[in-house]
């Protein structure tokens, strides 16, 4: 028989003068193959979610059976902002409101007595606003979001930048992820569509660009500069990509930065505002990490939308999607999926099909929507619940910025490690500079560096990090990212875990 | 000015010499218009959420406003099955598990004697087990769901059809349309990929395959056959599609049917297996009715997994994915959007590409997971809880049956119209036949015929039903699409109301 002549493919093709032939004679191949299946999904690259964590989930499993063959007592997932998976308590506040509105048998009157043993007034009263204005949260809401929620936003919105915004112009949506997700499909219109990013970037941007096959166009953020960026680099890339026939419409700043941690200055802001406005492109503004601002004397948080309304008439025709999240701040409930974005002087006809679309999903869940509105509508001085409240977020920011600060400084004591601090978000992005011979094994591995110098650390330490390739980042210069969201009381034995391997893998490769 | 010589159009381009230029002298267009978003985007059509509903929506406003312009008391939402918007009280098992997940607070030993006062101890110990399993629930899970929940949906699925599930081949997701949309999204891979699917459908397959643009293949139901289909059609339709040069690749079965409530007997079920097991087709069964099953002797519900497994080895090859949903049946928690999808013989990559696409969304939302929770693994018989949760279930379903019997009736009363009786689902599409009058006026009037039918039933008696042009139907004929589910108490009232229209509908178009 012909077959036996002929090599077999892992993926059982037969190779034949060169050109792949399928044999179905007696074990026919299935019809969805990563060879037919969509090339575009086939594309798509997301570390933070990949081969790093993949092993990190496999020796989790392993720890539960044979805790004997490693030389950790536990996996410390750092591979993603997901603070409540590392015991960061919720805000007391708002599961209570959320729990009152899963179970509304418990605000009947013949349970009043004991649930107001068990919830405090605010919390029922809140509830019962919420439930007023929903109906029961086991229903599809309206598309867009329960339009009380929305209202609501929009009011938290005005108190923060000290201008109006529209619910009309709200979206509520399952995290933040799925906000850019839409938009992006939305604005681009084919290949030859481009959107700017920031390198290093966080991988939904890239991922969401290869799945509807638009071009991303790369900026760098400046290392020495703490992780800013300089107008002039914006406009060389603009002007690079116009020129290869790339039709740039939108901007990607995602401030305070992912996984970079700088925090923009209303200048910088500005001057952002003025040269897209110059160059007719779409402002894309990552704002989940509004509240987790570490230096905010220093640098504290303006949103693009409020720059952009001091800006004057002037501006009223620059266009601006900015993106919130439940997910992160102090709240971190990421399980949630919760978030919003609003649509700032954008066509109303794009609105209608912004409507549209999120209609196909028919609702971003409720319970998210719920988070939304506790998120921008918290307990405020005077509440029962305010000094609770307050004691929580106050006592997690505290304890956020001590931890930032804290790795950033064991980064900076490793040999061959720089590491900007973090003005904002969960992250720091420390460079390390890896010996030759690290490099060359990694080559042996067929691993990028620092996905090796990331695995050999997991291995070695059971702490998932990710390598800075996931993210982009200058060619030749080797980066990870890590959150500094471990509890506390293990922060100190983390950080000594760190540099222990560190100094032994730079032993072990030393040139 | 030249300008002012011009036609500015609507969308602000103005008409020169059969040529559309854009004037941006004075007031720049946005970079964002119809014209320049996706085309593919553009082009999605959604009608359950389109022109009718929002007809609904401000018709729902002025009664809030100004009641006294209305001929009605209420809108009542029959355009999508949204049980609990209309008043279905869910079940009361599941919403006590998760308000205790929601609020472990309560599951603290120095509130345990209030608490057992407010929950039945199975509720707890549920609570305790899903915390024990899952952390908190503010926390990112695993991005296929987590693992002890889809452990829970394998034996669920083991029970229901007597063959073994594999959890590591099921996926939670945000209801049953994210995971039709990452799979069709998956298994098309150009324009010539072509999926089948009924006529009439829900319209969340044409709208996801107009916006993966891939190739509708469109199969026809047979009225006159209670909605049933015929091989040879489905063969006939194949044929078609392959001449025409498209790669049919899939066939979509939504069993019971969506928007005809058919539901298929085994015989069928292994008609159609056999049919694309010999075509190398996919079958994609949307089985989100599974239990709304009305003719339970007659009409069981069979899944495709079972008449698969049924079908012996020589079937190991047949690829299927199969949808649920916590929407439907008599849970109705659609607010919460939760699902599942079971792979049957994929292709491990294919597994594996299934993980990495849902990773860039991070995970479906934790809520959702647990009501999949619960409604795969419900109270049973001993179980303290089981007596009120059978009481509950069977109540809804008593009350959907006769409701079903009862609206088909009234349908079938009506001069002109007839209307299978519902095997299954939440939905009759009756057929009505309209005087070429009415045909006249909804021409005049830019309408589809029933568009124009369906909306003078909104305005006349604030029903809000679909045209079946939203579903697709055979050319010349026309339906609507009505849920069963206002409430029983209202139910003769709603069935006179419509009846009462229908005929002075009749009357003033009368040929």
């Amino acid at each position: 028989m012909i077959r036996t002549l002929l090599r077999t493919t892992k993926t059982g093709y037969v190779q034949l003068n060169q050109r792949s032939i399928r044999f179905t004679s007696t074990a026919p191949k299935k019809v969805l193959t990563v060879e037919t299946m969509h090339p575009l999904v086939r594309n798509v690259e997301y570390a933070v979610r990949g081969a790093l964590p993949i092993r990190a989930e496999a020796l989790s499993q392993q720890l539960k059976k044979d805790p004997s063959k490693l030389n950790f007592e536990r996996v410390v997932f750092c591979n993603i902002g997901n603070p409540q998976q590392l015991n960061q308590k919720p805000i007391t506040f708002f599961r209570q409101v959320a729990s009152l509105c899963e179970n509304p048998e418990l605000l009947k009157a013949e349970n009043r007595e004991l649930v107001s043993k068990l919830y405090p007034s605010d919390a029922i009263a809140r509830a019962e606003v919420l439930l007023k204005n929903i109906g029961s949260i086991g229903a599809y809401s309206h598309s867009k979001g329960i339009t009380h929620i929305r209202e609501n936003v929009a009011k938290f919105i005005e108190r923060r930048d000290g201008y109006a915004a529209n619910p009309d112009h709200i979206f509520l949506t399952q995290g933040a992820s799925e906000g850019v997700q839409k938009v992006i499909q939305l604005l681009t219109q084919d290949k030859t569509s481009g959107v700017m990013i920031p390198i290093p970037q966080y991988p939904l941007y890239s991922a969401t660009l290869a799945l509807v096959d638009a071009a991303p166009v790369p900026y760098y953020l400046n290392e020495k500069e703490n992780w800013g960026l300089g107008i002039e680099d914006l406009k060389a890339s603009v002007d690079k990509a116009r020129k290869e026939g790339v039709d740039v419409r939108a901007l990607v700043i995602i401030n305070p930065g992912n996984p970079t941690g700088q925090c923009l200055s209303e200048e910088n802001i500005r001057e952002i505002i003025k040269f897209c406005h110059e160059e007719r492109i779409i402002l894309l503004a990552d704002e989940v990490y509004q509240t987790n601002i570490y230096q905010p004397k220093r640098r504290p948080f303006h949103s693009f939308k409020k720059v952009l309304m001091s800006m004057g008439p002037e501006y009223t025709n620059q266009e601006l999607f900015s993106f919130h999240s439940t997910s992160k701040g102090m709240i971190g409930e990421c399980g949630r999926r919760g978030g919003y974005f609003e649509c700032v002087n954008i066509d109303p006809e794009i609105l209608e099909q912004v409507y549209k679309i999120s209609s196909v999903s028919l609702c971003p869940n409720v319970h998210g929507q719920i988070m939304v509105d506790l998120m921008t509508n918290p307990p405020v001085e005077g509440d029962v619940s305010y000094p609770q409240y307050k004691a929580e977020v106050d006592s997690i920011y505290e304890s956020l910025r001590r931890r930032a600060s804290k790795l950033a400084n064991s980064f900076n004591n490793l040999e061959g490690v720089t590491c900007n601090e973090a003005e904002g978000a969960m992250y720091l992005f420390p460079r390390i500079r890896l010996p030759k011979k690290a490099i060359e094994a990694a080559k042996e591995a067929n691993m990028a560096a620092d996905t090796f110098y990331a695995l050999s650390m997991l291995d070695a330490t059971g702490v998932c990090v990710i390598p800075g390739s996931g993210f982009g980042q200058e060619e030749g210069t080797y980066h990870f990212r890590s959150t500094f969201l471990p509890e506390e009381h293990l922060f100190d034995k983390f950080c000594t875990s760190l540099e222990e391997f560190h100094s032994s893998f730079l032993n072990k490769y030393r040139d």
